[in-house]
């Protein structure tokens, strides 16, 4: 029996708290971390707080082994005077939406074997995608996560902002949004890679310039540019 | 019965005269367009080539109605002197991938009611997802699918070069990716916008830039004031 104490009630602890429930071998507690000042012990004390609140919440916990589940703050960050690892799973958490752990990538890190173990006995209990990365790996992780997960919702945006103006439903383009994603899990980016940028098509280049805004077409050229340099 | 004549060897042509072949009510053959000289009649004749050969291939053919499947060409652009029409699908076509043509968007285009009756026919042997769109409303489509498709792509493409030059396996990314197209179907693309650009996280931007190249910089920087902006 692993016992389990998180500290936070925002998504991620919610979500965490959730699937831990269900799990036999792991006793689970949930507070928030306005509660610090008396709080249960446990095997692992799981920080689940925004990531500028992780120094502040960790220096006043006195439990043994404590972690946080930020993709970019560094393992040092932790401020308790005891055990310290990372608990970081790679998806974004939505309010109301059911997250199927098994499919969520557990990237951990701990400072010494025997925690890494525990925290991977602990993250197989509700998962089935573990990795061991270190805080220079999840520093990069996040960074890419940026552009693969943030910047690519915003090129939907722009895709919706367009259509909206032209009275065109977005709807049509959710099956190539869909396979767009899919495409790389057996092709490279790289060899991904369509459409008139890359084909070099100056004179389709120029007839989607002219029906874009000036902020459209400025990341349409620096985009066009970039795939043409092949950076 | 209906017999369509598809001009064209490429992945289009070919993905769509297998999609053809297995239905009882469509009659289909395929011919290069190469071979323009002696051509046999056809209740459709589909010309799908390349988009720069549309209007030249078109001005070849003598059969009584005549549409090509180009998002980014207007239907005036056919210059057979019978009927014209467009059979656009909003897919990316692999050479080596099966199509499931049931989630493929058909974005159909005549010049008369009769002619839409027989182009939406045919689309339905083989799709279920239709629509009427005109030449106006396809141009549309085709800029936002640059968005939506190809400039995502490259997003995927920097994400991946990112893990590459620190050793972190890209595989790790793929949930997210996919969890990012799915969540716009129940999300609008500005609702669902996560990450340091929408929470004017300065700290997080300012590590994130010192990991990048200058190419990469440029990106992020242009994206974050981007969404910042509420472009």
């Amino acid at each position: 029996m692993i016992s389990v104490l998180l500290v936070g009630k925002g998504n991620v602890a919610t979500h965490l708290y959730d699937a831990f429930l269900n799990v036999d071998a792991v006793k689970v507690t949930q507070i928030s971390s306005r509660e610090l000042d008396k709080i249960p012990q446990a095997d692992v004390t799981i920080i689940a707080v925004s990531d500028d609140a992780i120094t502040e919440v960790s220096s006043k916990i006195t439990n043994n082994f404590v972690v946080h589940t930020s993709g970019s703050v560094s393992i040092n960050d932790l401020k308790n005077n005891t055990r310290k690892g990372v608990f970081y799973m790679l998806q974004t958490f939505s309010k109301d939406k059911n997250v199927d752990f098994s499919k969520v990538p557990f990237c951990l890190e701990s400072e010494s074997k025997e925690d890494y173990k525990l925290l991977e006995t602990l993250a197989k209990s509700i998962g089935k995608k573990i990795y061991s990365i270190n805080s220079e790996q999840r520093k990069t992780l996040h960074v890419a996560a940026v552009f693969v997960n943030n910047f690519t919702n915003h090129m939907y945006k722009i895709g919706n902002d367009i259509c909206i103006e032209n009275n065109v439903p977005f709807e049509i383009l959710q099956p190539l949004i869909k396979e767009t994603a899919s495409k790389i899990e057996y092709l490279s980016p790289e060899k991904a890679q369509t459409g008139p940028a890359v084909r070099n098509d100056k004179r389709t280049i120029k007839n989607h310039l002219n029906l874009l805004d000036i902020n459209q077409q400025e990341i349409y050229k620096i985009l066009t540019k970039s795939i043409q340099n092949g950076n």
